[in-house]
């Protein structure tokens, strides 16, 4: 359902609730059908896709060229024939995946004849929104038949004309499915629609943000529904005494260069004082080397007087670009409590080969995810085998880290038995054994 | 740490955050040697605290003697010797279960050398209200420690003199444990100061609310931080043409008479039309000849004259009490829209012989825990076999239904490597083998 205005939002909440429920129990085989559907009818509109593309382009162009749009935000825009190849081999490879909904995870045999089962199921119903990067339409509309979830989509106005036309195609190619339920994948044009969206925590089960620090923050403080996501990633490396020099400055340019403006990019590193006149300059060297700007903590400074000096707001800005601050901390503690109060529960990685320090450090920081000799550019969906990611989060509730299917999932319990009363058991007159069988 | 006063709410925060570290990687060992200690403090201080009980029945009497507090708070708040046992049995118990923190539960070899682990950690730290049952202070207590969390208790006022010394007996016997932080159990005295912890949501992880639907309601309107519990238990039976009939009326009454305050009670009986007159002479004379009120939809009731007219309100009402709503509906998709409707998403229960439909009532019936001909009354924690119940969660976000220790956990996630970069992986110089390990 496309709702432009905001008047369709009432319909739109009882239609979503109405699809949920015939969704929520879809087959892995009709789940496939429906995402096969997708990859021939997105195959078979690529032309009209790409057209409706280059109108958004040009009027971006415009927005380029007066400075009001910069150059990335432009190229992600940008859908052409090996950006449109990857989305359909993105599809391919959600269809390949386990079916995260409808497995039973545990089960316990209350009683003979009452059996308890765990059984994941759909969130049901959630809301996403993105800049504007159009490929995102058709990721998110796999990653949500797949996992039998209803979507609600709000995409970034200048990929209008993409956009619509991709959730069109979709959306027609999920109708003709046999068996599918109408409205599975939904999409708001309208920031008012969105708004709107926020409030209802009555239908939504999740929203999903995909955007700046910024943005994500606006989004947590303007509505009641659970949000999956992190408002920022200042990630750490912590070079420990014991550390290979080496290794630890290729774990440090790894993490700085491969793509500054990922959200697992270093963004300061804790230098042990008793190595500091061992690893500093040459590390600083290879950083700058690579195009990074480096700025210290006073101690590094006067060490260096090539670099610029960190003041207290270094500590907890996440760059986004080719700039990273040092600090000289004493012990493993200094380098935790550092991480700790500045950092962002995302990702922090010591460098060390004493098991025990390597210990200590991952019991008492407290990230989502926390790396021993990697480089923090690891943490991430695909790299950890999931197959898809819908996000990394740092909240504590619910899904942690980088999220596969299994985040857009809940489980409910099944308990089936013979007429059995919870008087019996109170008193006395039947038992129960409580055995595992999953 | 005994938080009387706002003052006090900014030291609370920094010292349960220092604690919080400090504790979260504690051994089971550890652990279960500080509620050891809890129950010699307990067992030793006994007369004392049985006598601050006496002082909390005074001051409780009179507000009985004058209809100001019913007899069941009265008895909710007494401490004596019986219940005195229960409790630190209950603290045994909780010793004997398996460490919920600390466990690898997914494995995944990224590449050789380079392992991410998936292990469970507490949540942190943790605010709970509860009303006058002063042994909660201990129940709580117990699985705060065993979970590894910091806890924030707010006790009801009238149990304050009871839930000074329960506290205080606590906070000296785990400070006296080796290796303990401090301030791992904090009480807050004042319903200002639990407003102010309610604001804490860069500090607190979870609230689980312990009360009356409203007040859990109103908790949940009050905080942005993530609350885990049930406002209302509006649970339904919906009795199947092939139902075994008597087992359907020995389930309905045992889900109703055998404790009506539950939030697990039953409130509205489906029964379907096709058996309407084989069934509900004997169901409401068995409910009625139980103390219970029934009360009937019209076509119900003009089968049965002698059963009161329900309204619209009747099927949003948990009664809470030895009153029952019962509605004739045609076929299972218009009791699973009943449900869907009405309930509050807790439990509901079909009663049938035919397995597709059971099937087709757990698909679609959208609630935490779905029967197949038992008793309501089985949804608890202690009879699913968890070993303890946190509380009931009608969220689908991070726990669902009856919620053992394990909803006090989340986890992160360990990566060892030997000092690999993205950028090898990127290049295609090294390969991802993605091999499952656990």
């Amino acid at each position: 359902m496309l709702a432009a205005e905001l008047d369709n939002i009432e319909t739109l909440k009882k239609e979503v609730n109405i699809s949920k429920i015939l969704f929520q129990s879809a087959s892995n085989e009709k789940k496939n059908a429906a995402l096969e559907n997708m990859i021939e009818a997105l195959e078979k509109n690529r032309k009209k896709i790409l057209k409706a593309n280059e109108l958004d382009l040009k009027s971006a162009k415009l927005l380029l060229d007066s400075g009001k749009m910069n150059i990335s935000a432009y190229n992600r825009l940008k859908l052409d024939e090996d950006k449109f190849r990857d989305m359909i081999d993105g599809i391919r490879k959600v269809i390949q995946l386990e079916d995260p909904a409808n497995k039973k995870v545990w089960a316990m045999r209350l009683d003979n004849g009452l059996d308890l089962y765990r059984q994941t199921c759909p969130l049901g119903i959630i809301g996403v929104v993105f800049e504007s990067r159009p490929d995102v339409v058709v990721q998110i509309s796999s990653l949500m038949v797949k996992s039998g979830n209803i979507v609600i989509m709000k995409g970034g106005k200048e990929a209008q004309n993409t956009n619509i036309i991709l959730y069109e195609t979709i959306t027609k190619a999920l109708n003709s499915t046999y068996g599918m339920p109408e409205n599975v994948v939904n999409m708001i044009l309208t920031r008012h629609g969105f708004q709107e969206i926020l409030k209802l925590d009555d239908t939504i089960d999740l929203i999903i943000p995909r955007g700046s620090a910024e943005f994500v923050k606006w989004v947590q403080e303007n509505t009641k529904i659970p949000v999956l996501g992190h408002s920022s990633g200042i990630c750490h490396i912590y070079v420990e005494p014991t550390a290979k020099l080496d290794e630890a400055i290729k774990i440090c340019v790894d993490s700085k260069v491969q793509n500054p403006s990922a959200c697992n990019a270093v963004e300061t590193i804790l230098v042990d004082y008793e190595i500091k006149d061992k690893i500093l300059p040459e590390l600083v060297k290879k950083l700058q080397e690579n195009g990074v700007e480096v700025r210290g903590c006073s101690e590094c400074a006067s060490m260096l007087p090539d670099i610029e000096l960190a003041d207290e707001d270094d500590w907890f800005t996440e760059y986004g670009d080719k700039i990273v601050s040092i600090k000289i901390v004493r012990g493993i503690y200094a380098a935790v409590r550092h991480i700790n109060k500045y950092g962002s529960r995302h990702t922090d990685c010591i460098i060390t080969e004493d098991k025990d320090i390597a210990l200590a450090f991952s019991n008492n920081v407290d990230s989502a995810n926390i790396f021993v000799n990697a480089s923090t550019r690891f943490s991430d969906g695909f790299r950890y085998g999931f197959g898809a990611e819908v996000g990394i989060s740092t909240n504590k509730i619910h899904a942690r880290g980088p999220v596969g299917l299994e985040g857009l999932t809940t489980y409910k319990y099944l308990l089936y038995g013979k007429g059995q009363t919870v008087q019996e058991y109170c008193k006395g007159e039947k038992h129960f054994i409580h055995k595992r069988l999953i």
